[in-house]
């Protein structure tokens, strides 16, 4: 469970972030900015087939290549 | 409305994409990669207050520059 409840509590989503580079199996990737309530970006993917929603780490220079990709109208 | 319906449609989910600078009132934005049902990028904004969901359009620089200053944990 690398995330809290669903809505909008006024705290982080995140509490851990995947380590591995699930990069393909990635559906869709939000991301939430800086708030007064979570002083860092988040970013959440929901993965293919299961929907499961993981929290990825901002600073991984995977996650930046995940996002670059998607920008560029390629698959991650 | 420049959104399809939510759900997982296999189809494109933007019609139209917003053409003024709305970065100040994102509060998130999902990123939809390439499927075989829909052959381009796809971004969606969620607005601040309202929660309305606005599609972006993928080239304009503007919207480039907010998902650069959203992943160096800067506001949009």
């Amino acid at each position: 469970m690398s995330l809290r409840g669903l809505g909008v509590e006024p705290r982080c989503r995140c509490i851990e972030t995947e380590r591995q580079r699930i990069g393909r199996l990635i559906e869709s990737v939000e991301l939430f900015p800086p708030t007064p309530h979570c002083e860092d970006t988040e970013i959440i993917a929901t993965l293919k087939r299961t929907g499961q929603e993981i929290c990825l780490d901002t600073t991984a220079p995977w996650v930046k290549k995940v996002i670059e990709k998607i920008l560029s109208n390629r698959k991650p």
